[in-house]
């Protein structure tokens, strides 16, 4: 089989051509793609680069290039497009409906999209950030009274990177409790929880995979022993029952895929949008 | 001006629809959106309510909302395609060429680009994460050793966040360090810093913004003054010129920006694609 190298070309961060090009890419099984990213493509200079490269690539595989691309300057558009590959870009295809939906004219102005197009957004993104560092693992603020939502779970079922995403990508104010061996023990939750019981969201896990995701952090004593794991994620589902506390079981899911379930349950609504 | 309704619809998180739409729309100045996230359309059932709220918002609207669509499954895209909007949809135009220059049908399967097709990847993204946590604020840890780069700069200048993106998205090892009133008076930096030069990268930013940022956390005394704020500035300007430390003043850019540019300037391989 041969390796395909993909390109994602962009103006800016690469993150929109990134991001499409890996959702059509994974609907073919069985293909092998060495993939490049080439950001921040805003001369001639550095669209005449880019071309090199890939015409380079294109030289020594069997197979051409896939080019995903996301330039909004014609001028380095136009440039890119004479790459040896099959290109595919996002603006060639949907601008002009767009155009003649909206009746007025694309800027073709690059950096939007990911950029710092509001100070405001970068600020609740920050601040959101800092809350989540302040409220993580039960931590020191307990500002549970401004949280959007708090995850109870046993530890390393993912709650710490689900809340630090949730408020990188969306703003959301999301704190995280560990439910400790006395709650499990005892089907009880404190009773600082429990007054915002309409915020809290539990996080569970399947024991196997548990045990590998802790057994890489502590391999040795209880903390990983088939034992303790079931114990754990057992008394955990109880009182995620008892209290009647939506929950989600994270074995499948990437992080993306935590966060966003967590936020169409719950109806918490983002505070920015990427 | 007619505000208008954005729908993002997806059999899984949205992520892919809401970062092509976002690129699109930030072309159209002077429009007004109202965007909607409509996750998990993976039954006949959640297609045909996603095509009730479209349609509600349609008949409420003097113009028709957009629909950026990502569902693989033709059976739920063509219960969507019914609803009253503008579709874009990137499996409509993107799968064909894809599918004649692999000489390879797609697997319609959904799910994939975001999902935990790899565990691998999450165990590297959550590994990172904690790496960040340990290593965050000159922290606990300083396993610089193992570090793909070490952020410096002044307080507030956005290190925290741009490590813990460059975790999250790309489980890459950032660790950062801030730079104290010592090392800003002496133009020097520690030894176990200087030992890593290599992967130094520096943050700055405009004063006004800084001032601005540190006076959300903390209005009073010394931390947001003016002239506090050149100072260190200023000093940890230096200190990179002399050390020929790469860096990047941050004062324009989101946290995608920041990271992105630190990948493409230092040349840090992404451990993991997103």
């Amino acid at each position: 089989m041969n390796e395909r190298t993909v390109y994602f070309l962009s103006d800016q961060t690469g993150v929109t051509a990134e991001t499409l090009g890996h959702s059509l890419l994974t609907q073919f099984d069985g293909q092998k793609f060495r993939q490049v990213t080439l950001p921040f493509i805003d001369t001639e200079d550095k669209a005449r680069e880019a071309v090199r490269k890939i015409n380079l690539a294109a030289a020594d595989a069997e197979v051409r290039p896939i080019v995903f691309s996301t330039l909004v300057q014609d001028e380095f558009r136009s440039i890119v497009r004479e790459a040896d590959g099959l290109h595919l870009d996002i603006f060639d295809v949907f601008l002009e409906p767009l155009e003649k939906e909206f009746q007025s004219a694309p800027s073709h102005a690059p950096g939007r999209a990911h950029g710092m197009s509001d100070i405001n957004a970068y600020m609740k993104r920050i601040e959101a950030t800092n809350f989540a560092l302040a409220n993580d693992d039960g931590g020191v603020s307990r500002n549970y009274d401004v949280a959007d939502v708090i995850l109870i779970g046993v530890s390393r079922s993912g709650k710490t990177p689900t809340c630090l995403y949730l408020a990188l990508q969306y703003g959301v104010y999301a704190a995280n409790y560990p439910l400790t061996e006395d709650e499990l023990e005892s089907s009880d939750l404190p009773g600082f929880l429990l007054e915002q019981k309409h915020k809290l969201f539990g996080l569970t896990i399947a024991p196997d995979r548990l045990r590998q995701i802790r057994k890489e952090r502590r391999p040795l004593g209880n903390y990983s022993t088939a034992q303790q794991v079931r114990f754990e994620l057992r008394e955990a589902e109880k009182l995620f029952k008892r209290y009647g506390i939506p929950n989600v079981d994270t074995t499948e899911f990437s992080i993306e895929e935590i966060a966003s379930r967590i936020l169409d349950s719950t109806g918490v609504e983002r505070r920015v949008r990427p």
